[in-house]
């Protein structure tokens, strides 16, 4: 059976499968080695991601020995959490301390779930607060952007600090894609979700994260024999 | 737990998660309520998916009640048996007969393993000649294209045939592509596998055929509340 690699996390996952999206750059990337199963929830925050998270993970009876662990879990959380609580997304506000406890939470539940697999964090993007005003979700009458760049950085240093913690890896997709100067137009497409650049570069850094716990296509085991492994002269031999 | 999808085929399966690809746009579109597991193999033709398909799909312990059936299974090979025997890829040739045969048995193991799986047939696409010489997987010192389009529409009639005599649904790509004067162009990028417009072809085709099954967006289960379905005024109501 292939393992799998669980992404996890709010609308930038749940899309994640759009044309060039990462989470289907990573299903391609890995299309003989893993099975990439998508878990991702649009508009979720932590506070909800934390109390449906045995639903989404339901924990096997002990005499069922079928599941076995992902190889990883994507965590990618913080884009809702850190919507402004006086603006017009307000609802999916979290505070920041509550943020840090339920990444934590959830975390720790992964570790105790599944011990040997390797849980990967992701820091919320950057924000583009005029793109925001000119993509709103939702009726703004304030006329103010809902997220702003600034929150988002305060969210996404408390994801690296998690990370830090748990001891677990983590990819600062807030610092990273400002290194761009042009991010606003190159990684972004409604200063919020990710332009098809920058699902590419989510999908760069997630495979390298994992070729550095291990995890790559060539150090995985391939699911039946490659077209180049088999014998022109004797196909069937490579079957027996 | 949601339920599956198989993807199970050729490269043409194999590659639908790269960017555009028809598998990738069946995920995104089933993105909160079914998940598609991709098991395609490049190369294969019908002789050796069977030689492996109790591997691919193995059978659960008859205690074991934690397997779900598939809600369905794309099945989706021809093009590597309609590769023509005296040609450069004619390890891959499966006589007609035989793939017929093979085919069959493909549809009565799903039937079998799961009978009330809806197993959907796919034709090989056709084939641009032309393209196949100047996009060569292996050395052609003949300088004739190892497919041809007219061998690739008897594997699809063949095809067509065992969806009737099994009674499943198919999608005749063959014929349908070749509605479009531009089919060449349009519909693939190497004369074989599909361009993104192809895919999408392909993508539209198979919900299509879900859709006549049954099998929608919106008659399926959704996975947790939608954000358009949690209260803004009291977003945790929905979770208790």
């Amino acid at each position: 059976m292939r393992p799998n690699i669980y992404l996890f996390g709010d609308s930038i996952t749940e899309e994640s499968f759009d044309i060039g999206g990462w989470g289907a750059s990573l299903a391609n990337h890995f299309a003989r080695t893993v099975d990439v199963v998508l878990r991702g929830y649009s508009g979720y925050n932590t506070r909800w991601a934390l109390k449906v998270l045995d639903r989404i993970f339901p924990e096997k009876p002990d005499d069922d020995d079928s599941e076995s662990e992902p190889i990883a879990v994507t965590v990618f959380f913080g884009a809702n959490d850190a919507c402004l609580q006086d603006r017009c997304s307000g609802f999916q506000h979290v505070p920041l301390h509550e943020y840090k406890h339920n990444l934590h939470s959830i975390v720790s539940f992964f570790k105790k779930r599944w011990p040997d697999t390797h849980v990967l964090l992701i820091t919320p993007p950057p924000i583009d607060e005029d793109a925001r005003l000119r993509f709103p979700y939702v009726e703004n009458k304030q006329g103010l952007p809902e997220r702003t760049n600034e929150a988002a950085g305060h969210y996404a240093r408390a994801c690296t600090d998690i990370a830090g913690e748990c001891g677990v890896p983590v990819i600062d997709l807030w610092t990273k894609m400002q290194h761009c100067p042009e991010w606003k137009k190159e990684y972004l497409s409604d200063g919020l979700h990710l332009s098809q650049s920058g699902n590419q570069l989510v999908f760069q850094e997630v495979i390298r994260k994992l070729r550095d716990e291990g995890l790559s296509v060539e150090a995985l085991p391939v699911d039946l024999p490659l077209i180049s492994d088999i014998d022109p002269n004797d196909p069937m031999k490579v079957f027996q």
